[in-house]
């Protein structure tokens, strides 16, 4: 078995930092220090090596009006790997009525051609005995997170109650629960409302989804978790709102974290209002972009550790699909594209500014959701034994991002135009140099399946503190005989 | 027509504290000045000569599983006018299904009996097409406040769309959204988590309605308000959690009141440990007492402003009732009393203390929720032409309080054995004196219904606000001739 | 004496809106309510009846460096009335080793050219025991508002001990306390810091002074307030960093209030970047200007009551007077004008967008300072036996603010080109037109000084609560013999 | 030169757990992994490999009033080791007008018997050139952290334009900044107030110390870090007052670090309220114990990561030199111990409660301090070639605190009668095993200096984002020609 050595860099992690080879065998990293040799060699001179990125929040070949969603999971990995991320988690979404098991198995029937390794949330849609039942049969696959939509009215989204049901057995099992926060009955009447009244562009998207929404459904998120004894991960988290209640939980010791996107990190809603509908329909997701009060209050959650994760909510819908939506904006397509770029983005915004540290970058690519998942080490880490799903960064090499150069399937980019400052250089998955000095040399179908191991020790520590302070009843002298 | 004047005391408005003889004719204020006359005279000496009390926060002989609140219009105001309160409103509670109009018969038939003036809060129980049109023939009524249960699923609770739609139709009316706070569904599932392991007795009705379920609701409601352009008044707000929202809110230039009760004030959750059954059933009320922490947060609201109206919730339930619960506290009739006590006890631990003034006192007991109300200054003023609701207040008047002496037709007060400092010399409806230096001369049927009107201030400015700021289309140039 | 009546006005207050006449002897309200007659009649149809505003914050004839601020007390009061202000509250400034009866005598020789009513503010400039015993002789002869400078290091600042010291005789003796509150240290060093990097232009003195330093030494200036037990009001508040810290403390329970400026309120640091070095040097004022996110502070602050005065700080500089810190930003005289636009501004960007209702209004411009100045109902007020100090305000009236028409003696306004829709028709000073249809017939020498009570309702029930929860000592049962 | 071996345990890092022995030779980690072998063996079944602890805040054989702390480097240190720490950090404090070297000599002095690694942290007690030379010396011999006393004013404490100058200094040369935070001018004020009104005993120092004026100082000393461009230590957080100020710095993007200490998480104020004199005056240390708010807070930050490192600020007095200040309690030395029962007491209420993880327990005693001090991981790690500084950790493990069985030369404890479980089997310091199942081996002079390193990445992205964001000077097109 020929083995791999990355040579003249600089191992960075997300605790540390320091000159070493890396050498690979078998596809996992066998050595890590001074003067290794391999078969072949990779030259890291000036160059950081990092663990892969890990984006924990992509719909590839999503299901959608009777067509998908235009990456698969073979051009979004491809991607991913350009952009220096070595693993996707994908959603499982079961149709209404359908059981977890049978969603699970559509979900793999796709995956076959990814390039590098890839893991699944499971999407909690609906609410029954079976669901119930399968969710033990599920978390036993090394699927430990769970999605619940508090938006999508009339087709993904759930209720309270259903949230809570879902969370207690999530809790008592050991696993996450993932939710998409929006009020979704509220969304539903400003839509309603929006379009009575002559809004029908794409920027009454953004209206329809105001900072408020989400705010407020994180914070009923957060407390239905707490009640029912569970960590928490807020996805998308895009304003001061959704920020502000998941910081005011933390300050309360609660667990809860949150995962901003790229996408509302550097980019404003300004897109919206742009005189080309094109270019703001293409933009449309959701949440939508925000502000720049929002924007500084994401990357200050970054900066304190109140948001955890990086990612991208990676969705890539067409022009032509977007128009759908041409006469009524609750038709545009949610999603936009951001694989390849997030990493670049954030390096040139959140590292180069001083605004994150180089191991902070690791942590928030990568490391901190692989031990949210329960895949670390294995992934996320630069650790002898670990899979070799490793990023040589150079910080110094540049680019202009264009959807003519991209590696995803749709006709455009949001990031269009601009100018990034630290790219790969090589980019390994289990040991495979997919990324080689910019030349894409992946391998379809290389990419498994990641189990996952649940019960973390975060989600431990919880159970233990919620047992020792559960609600006892109180012993009583003076009981009346009977009631009436 | 003889006239009343009450002499040597000092006027305390929310406003003001002056010395001066108040001259009454024809059940209004006809004169406040030096040295005035009149066929009838009160002696005030040492007194302060305050707006009677209006607690807007009463269920008298409310309906309940067959049965009735223990305390009806009759014995409620009597109660009220023995503590220094002048005007009570209550709660119609339209059945489901059920017009607001028929509803609001059904509560003029009971309220024909009453000892002082009373208005109501009409209940929107449920939503359709008939409460939307009904709606405005009520406001034209002069009830101007509408209440919302986000707690008790299965009865009176509503969902977030139809929060949103009778928030708005008020918003555009003028009217003002009442909520009681409390997530209804996960109060309902903690319910059935607890009977299951076990507990059954008063202490787990705490235990089911946390401070957090509270603090979520009362968020969501002011999110929902916020969306509809419409102002809110959180009723009962008994924890630091939903007070934070409430401030949170206002800190953001939101228009929301909130009020806490007497009872959250100045008792604590210690209540429902007793060993005695009856003891913790009868304190039993939702939201229920909470500790310290929230007390000294309510008081602090109180302070500063951003808590408005002291209440009671007077809902009183005889201990036969209570013991419907024996078994099941969620069978255990929620309420207790508290009208006679509100202002003894709020200006024994409020201003003796000096954590209010006596003007403070006057505005959170009467006079801000006489704006709110939009009766002011018909009510809620020493004003030449208010109404001659009056309490002459003697602060160096002692006693403790004692069901054995108590007004109310229940067999216990929560408040039994608390000395107040602070009690009424005189307490006037409408010029007429009902109690007369603790001598009850309270007149059946004395009390007349006070019809309101809508679009105070407030409400007016903020349809300004959201006028000027509702969102408005893009113009484009660019524009595909067609979608797909 | 002849009479006069406001006839067919609207009377608002703080409290209440409601259609009447108004009627003035002697210089007082005389009636108020229906078809009033008087010798001379104002015509207030489609107008207000407003209490004249209170600007609680002016330097008139100023000391500085040799020369004087360009506005006096003739001058001053003039562009007040023009603007609806009826009363102005300068601040004394005693030297260093001065006597406070000294320093006040010399504003005494000061004001005697006054057109309307005014009261001073004593600054407290040092610390020692001559400080001590005057305290309570200027409370005796009507001052009961004690400013001190946290900035300004080497003139007025005073140290941490000194205001404690401070705040602890005020509170003994029922005085009030004021702070401007920016770290003096610190803009020291900033100043010096920038001085040395290059930075010698007017957006310097922005750079020098920054939201942190402001909001630091507001928190810093509340806890001493606290631990000697005064009530607290803050001077122009411009940063929500201050505001913060504010809404903190009376979440908290304590009696802080805060004042904004109305140029914080409408302008924005942008114009410290404007290319013309007069424009910049022009609005150098301390605090500086904000961006977007503290106007919007300010406002909700306004809105929910966290902040209760607006005011001006209008310390008039000629831009020949500016020219003095040509080279150095740390030479430009500090300050602005505003004393005829704060009322027309409040209203435009505050009643008329519907941040604000116009009872609102009123309680921010004149009747929440006359309470917290103990002059209130002398002043502030629309009330029988008040002075008949009003405005009878259009709300229609528009014009374009500009140096040439203004009463101010610069030769700027920094509100040059601002259209205002809301002026007054008429002002009147004690009861004589001062401004009358936009005719100035002021009166110079007409002013009088305003002596106040100390002790208000608030000072009282602070000092009862700190009595009461005051340090005691443990009793031991086991102490030792003795020490070492 | 002969190996050890643990074998049989579960490593646990700040990051992981996994069982493996671990391989020490020379004084440090060999291998990590299965299997391993070496000359002697410690059997770690059932127990955690951690990282040894690192105190960062002792007061060892301190000078005081012409005495010393009566622990010194060999007792600080055995009991140290006997509580599973191994590394201390003591503070140099040198005199008014001493250099800084000259006081590092003083304590190299002191150090030399110290039975485990130890550094120092450099006390800037007073500001002037030799100071400002002193600082770069300083760090170069791996000093990076410098303490600054906001109180002891007279003695220790320095004022804002030195904290200015200090933080500056040691920004531009990447240093880290440390602050006792308490307003020293208003606790002198309070304790001459306290003193004047018979308030002499120990609870008078907890009086005389509020968590007001540490929220304060905390608040101004995270200001000033910002304005010099400095990250922040703030040693001792004991309150929630301060641990909000800290919170929202961090939620502005702020880098600043909070240390609260095992006593204040554990013990209460209602200690200084105990009948004896010599049990309440043990107690006295700055900042005092606090109630139970504050200490939910405390915990809820370790959780969170709001607050970073649990220490102890062990400087240990016996009872005779408490007695002292016998009549005053401003003469009873200020100080406790706590080296030996720190981690116990965290794993027993931290870790068993299920508040925290293990691997947060690793990160708040040891690891993130070692990257703070700048010696990670040759500290604070469980990694090949780490110093072999090493805790074997029995969490079934039982003991009751006494002062009779403790290391330390005190004769009480304050921790006296408290149960623990969860202790050390094994401590080494450098591979020597100093502990050995309860029995200690310690081998004076065994500790060695750790010099550090400056500019650790945090403080190089600061450094990075001030430059970036630096006031620039703003290009005008019109200047005066000339001022006046």
């Amino acid at each position: 078995m020929a083995s791999t050595v990355i040579k003249g860099g600089t191992v960075v992690t997300h605790d540390l930092s320091y000159p070493a080879d890396v050498l690979i065998e078998g596809g996992r990293i066998a050595d890590i220090g001074p003067d290794l040799r391999g078969d072949e060699v990779l030259d890291a001179t000036g160059c950081l090596v990092m663990p892969g990125g890990i984006d924990p929040h992509t719909h590839l070949e999503m299901p959608f009006m009777g067509t998908y969603s235009s990456d698969d999971f073979e051009s979004g990995t491809r991607a991913a790997l350009a952009g220096g991320t070595t693993m996707v988690v994908d959603f499982v979404l079961p149709g209404q009525g359908q059981g977890l098991l049978d969603g699970l198995q559509m979900w793999h029937n796709k995956s076959g051609r990814a390039n590098c390794d890839y893991s699944y949330h499971m999407a909690v849609t609906w609410w029954g005995e079976q669901v119930w039942n399968d969710i033990p049969k599920v978390l036993d696959q090394g699927i430990t997170t769970f999605k619940h939509f508090m938006a999508y009215k009339g087709a993904l989204m759930v209720n309270d109650d259903e949230l809570f049901a879902s969370f207690r057995r999530l809790g008592e099992l050991g696993g996450i629960a993932l939710v998409h926060a929006e009020n979704g009955d509220v969304v539903a009447e400003l839509q309603r409302k929006l379009l009575e009244e002559g809004n029908r562009g794409p920027e009454a998207h953004a209206y329809s989804r105001p900072p408020q929404v989400e705010g407020e459904a994180t914070n009923r998120a957060i407390m239905i978790a707490d009640m029912a004894g569970v960590p928490l991960y807020v996805v998308h988290v895009s304003s001061e709102d959704a920020h502000e209640a998941i910081r005011r939980a933390r300050a309360g010791g609660k667990r809860v974290w949150g995962e901003p996107l790229i996408q509302h990190l550097t980019l404003d809603d300004s897109e919206y209002r742009h005189p080309d509908w094109d270019h703001a329909a293409r933009r449309v997701m959701s949440p939508p972009f925000r502000d720049r009060k929002h924007q500084d209050s994401l990357w200050a959650g970054l900066q304190s550790g109140s948001l955890s994760v990086v990612a991208t909510d990676h969705c890539a819908f067409t022009t032509e699909q977007k128009r759908f939506g041409l006469n009524d904006f609750t038709k545009i397509p949610n999603g936009t594209g951001g694989l390849e770029d997030r990493m670049p983005m954030l390096w040139t915004h959140g590292v180069a500014t001083g605004r994150l540290t180089p191991n902070e970058f690791v942590a928030v690519t990568s490391t901190n959701i692989a031990k949210i998942l329960g895949c670390y080490p294995r992934k996320g880490a630069v650790m002898v034994g670990a899979d070799a799903d490793l990023v040589v960064w150079d910080p110094e090499k540049t680019k202009t991002i264009t959807a003519q150069a991209q590696q995803s399937a749709i006709d455009y980019n949001v990031f269009e135009g601009h100018e990034v400052k630290g790219l790969p250089r090589f980019t390994l998955t289990r040991g495979f140099v997919a990324i080689h000095d910019g030349e894409v040399r992946t391998r379809e179908g290389h990419g498994q399946f990641v189990a996952r191991d649940r019960a973390q020790p975060v989600a431990k520590a919880l159970s233990t503190w919620k047992e020792l302070t559960a609600p006892r009843p109180v012993t009583r002298t003076g009981v009346p005989a009977s009631g009436v």
